[in-house]
């Protein structure tokens, strides 16, 4: 505890110089390219370690090093473009119209909110890590970075900053006068090889951490927030944490679609469960079967057998191994659901190795016939309602949409649906009599998702402007915001307002010639956005 | 505590309905217009009620009462607009083109969060009231309402209510089919004459309840926040608080202002802290003078006129007057600090009735010379960082900007400069050594404010799009929003994603032939609020 503390006081020295580093948005996005091209250029070494640490595969590990460059890229060139400030303009209101309130000259934006604490995966070590998502939208705003390593990886962790950190400190020594390499730059690590509880604390009650960025279980996530919130009990300023805490993913295939092609679906989400083994926050879990039991029972079969024939592999940490064992246990002992891979075992040793087994869960038996959600968690909620990090997964029966209400809110929901299955009208009477039993479906899934996918596995998250990667309690604390895509920027920023002031001392943002080309002012309407409102 | 609970329970009976019921942009928009129209017809019966009932006076309930319904109708045209909702699309990247991760159809929006608790203001009975901006803005994103009852003003409240609801119940009526007037009307009144903590703490508690919008003490938003948060111990899901805690507003004159217009100012702080009789959360409350004694000699002597000259008033309750008396007692009792007016005592009793008298605290004794903030919070930190509400107000010496980040966050800064002013060049020596001392105290301010006002008081809200009523804690606790303008709709949303969803089944907003017009694609890019990224 009093190394961390030590730690984090090295770690937190000199940080406003390095906010007044990146106060030029031209400097964030240079400095974001250049962190992009030394990894490009350490590629090699850079897979070879992750690989050799966590068990990931090269094949798998060679998309997520382009998602990080990529995003990296992509801030940059938001920081470079401007218009993600939200700018806004209000003039005074011509002799004649009306404005509620004083009449004055009303300018908004985003400011950077100050040094942020990334706390990053397990799962993803480059997309999620020093030099992920967090770290690249924070920089990108404008906020310097403190990343705490993560135990699982820490050898990766420290090439990657120590990469980056070289590439940010050549670049702002070149561009920002007066920059001190020694102590300035402002991306900093934080080592925690022995997983001390004390290190994160410490560095969420640190008087400089302004928010906190997380990507983790529940329970880590839920723990942090409290830390953050509990500074104000301190005489302290709380700060907010957007923590992603993993979700059981909900795949519903309608009684169309798996009539006519529930081999190919069957296929899909075996790739998916498979995909990383299983680590993923996106995984399908909970796979609800609408039709008939004979498709059902054609469908399990062949996701049981795709499941078999899968190799066992390692699993991230000895940690995530020994939880994937009392997962898939917790799973076993759900009165109704049976084991329908054949392998008994959901962990095999192979030399001095654990392995994790593939493992399908369903409730399909014969003679009970099929159970729907709501019957299902009457008999074992905790268990089904559980996230099991790791190539498992549970198939039920789906009689009615409504059913999917029950579960817990998930990152993801995926449905797969035919044409035919967009004509079976609802006949509940009520409200909504006469709508398509998809678009009540579809209408109540969004309420309990961030994403949902139509036709397609919910594993693979394209970084791009609409991406949420988010969602409602538990997958998130903040349904607000998403961790992927240009919106992930705003989670590190507040609002300020600057009212009748001088052209010359406001941000060049907010200036009446609009450098920046990011607001438009329609004859002297307020904008948002760029669109002029009440148009 | 059971009365409690049972009128909660009548209060949340039929909300699911209410919410279908407000599903359609248009209707929403027809509903907040009809409320609108409704509370205008009873003009004069209103504001009749509340001057009685809060001792405010006609002429200072006029403009709030113009603002309250110019805030439905801004957010009718905000929800018939529809381009508050964040649309975006992105479409397959065409070939050779890159996407990061698969290259699917994304399409976001945001959508409302559920039913929302308002915990209206004491001081605002109608702007922040059962028709104010909390309910407009949720109602305007298709959250139904519940409000609580203010103890201070209950008679303006029910009266309110009476006319929201029955102008809904009729506007809903008439616009949607099978609803019932009886049970689906989407907004509701939660009683609460005794100020039971009970009530407060079931409503934030109860199952249905989404989010919460509180304008209060920072006890009361504290202690709100805590309940929000703790439903997760009971197995719940935590909802967001989004609570405006008061602010000791900061204003700071520069030397040159000082100089040349030291009456001029003086006049208008005096008029800022006055109206209202300084129960307003955006009164200035901790003033700092730069340049030379013999101007700040003559500043405060001159507001302690103006404050003399005002009659003691009745304040809003017997508990912020018992208030009133205790924090000018606290004020008195800093070393340092003199009262500057000239009436001895912060009550008067007139008739039956406690009386307010407004009073000035200055740091200018002519023995110790002036002090700064810093040293002024060195010897009464407690007292002069606490908002007294009422109408009072500390005067300090302001030598350096930089003081001003001692002082807790507010919701707004006012500075007074002239030209002469703009031309004082730092010679800190440091990083920003050459700036003019104004830019540097003005981005320094920013960084501690939610809106920074340039030659004008702080009180007078602008109702625009660029308006921010909010900033850093301890002035509120989600410095990322704002309670005031077309932004303030956010608060009750989150986000959700389509991915490769059939037209058909897409929200409006979302649809290819973009029925609304809120959204632009060009050349298949990305685009973000109307405006293509990385153009």
């Amino acid at each position: 505890m009093n190394d961390a503390m030590n730690d984090l006081a090295a770690a937190t020295r000199g940080l406003s110089a390095g906010t007044l580093a990146l106060a030029d948005r031209a400097v964030r996005a240079a400095v974001l390219d250049a962190i992009a091209a030394a990894l490009d250029s350490a590629r090699a070494e850079i897979i070879a370690t992750t690989a050799a640490e966590t068990a990931l595969l090269p094949a798998e590990l060679e998309p997520e090093f382009d998602r990080m460059t990529g995003t990296l890229r992509m801030f940059a060139a938001v920081a470079r473009e401007g218009s993600w400030v939200r700018a806004a303009i209000d003039t005074p209101a011509p002799a004649g119209a009306k404005s509620i309130g004083p009449n004055v000259d009303m300018r908004r934006m985003l400011v950077p909110l100050g040094p942020v604490a990334v706390f990053g995966a397990s799962n993803f070590p480059l997309a999620y890590g020093v030099c992920g998502g967090d770290t690249a939208s924070a920089l990108a705003a404008g906020c310097p970075v403190i990343v705490k390593e993560h135990p699982a990886h820490p050898k990766t962790g420290r090439l990657l900053w120590f990469i980056a950190h070289g590439a940010m400190a050549r670049c702002l020594a070149a561009s920002v006068e007066g920059f001190d390499v020694a102590s300035h730059v402002p991306l900093r690590y934080v080592e925690d090889p022995g997983h001390d509880r004390g290190v994160g604390v410490a560095l969420a009650e640190h008087e400089q951490v302004a928010a906190i960025g997380f990507t983790g279980s529940r329970a880590g996530g839920l723990a942090l927030d409290r830390v953050a919130r509990g500074r104000v009990d301190r005489g302290g300023v709380p700060i907010p944490v957007f923590a992603e805490m993993g979700s059981v993913n909900r795949v519903v295939v309608c009684r169309g679609a798996l009539r006519t092609r529930g081999r190919e679906i069957a296929a899909d989400l075996a790739r998916s469960v498979l995909a990383r083994h299983g680590q993923q926050c996106t995984k399908p879990g909970l796979i609800a079967l609408g039709g008939e039991a004979d498709d059902a029972r054609a469908f399990v079969a062949e996701l049981s057998r795709l499941l078999d024939a899968a190799l066992a592999r390692r699993l991230l940490s000895e940690r995530i191994t020994g939880e994937y064992e009392r997962g898939c246990a917790r799973l076993r002992a759900v009165d109704g659901l049976s084991l329908t891979t054949s392998r008994p075992d959901a962990l095999v040793h192979v030399g001095g190795e654990r392995r994790a087994v593939p493992m399908l869960f369903a409730a399909m038996d014969p003679v009970r016939g099929n159970l729907d959600y709501v019957q299902m968690f009457a008999r074992g909620a905790e268990a089904i309602g559980e996230e099991v990090f790791g190539p498992a997964a549970v198939v039920l029966c789906a009689d009615g949409w409504e059913n999917l209400l029950y579960a817990d809110a998930s990152l993801v929901t995926s449905v797969y649906a035919d044409e035919d299955d967009l004509l079976h009208v609802a006949d509940d009477g009520g409200i909504l009599h006469g709508q398509t039993e998809l678009a009540l479906g579809l209408s109540a899934a969004a309420r309990t998702t961030g994403r949902l996918v139509f036709n397609g596995v919910p594993t693979g998250v394209r970084v791009c402007e609409s991406m949420v990667h988010g969602g409602p309690y538990p997958a998130t604390n903040r349904p607000d915001t998403t961790a992927v895509g240009p919106l992930a920027i705003e989670r590190w920023c507040r609002l300020v307002c600057f009212q009748n002031c001088p052209d010359a001392l406001l941000p060049e943002e907010l200036r009446d010639d609009n450098p920046l080309g990011i607001w438009r002012t329609v004859n002297g309407r307020s904008t948002r956005d760029g669109i002029p409102r009440n148009a």
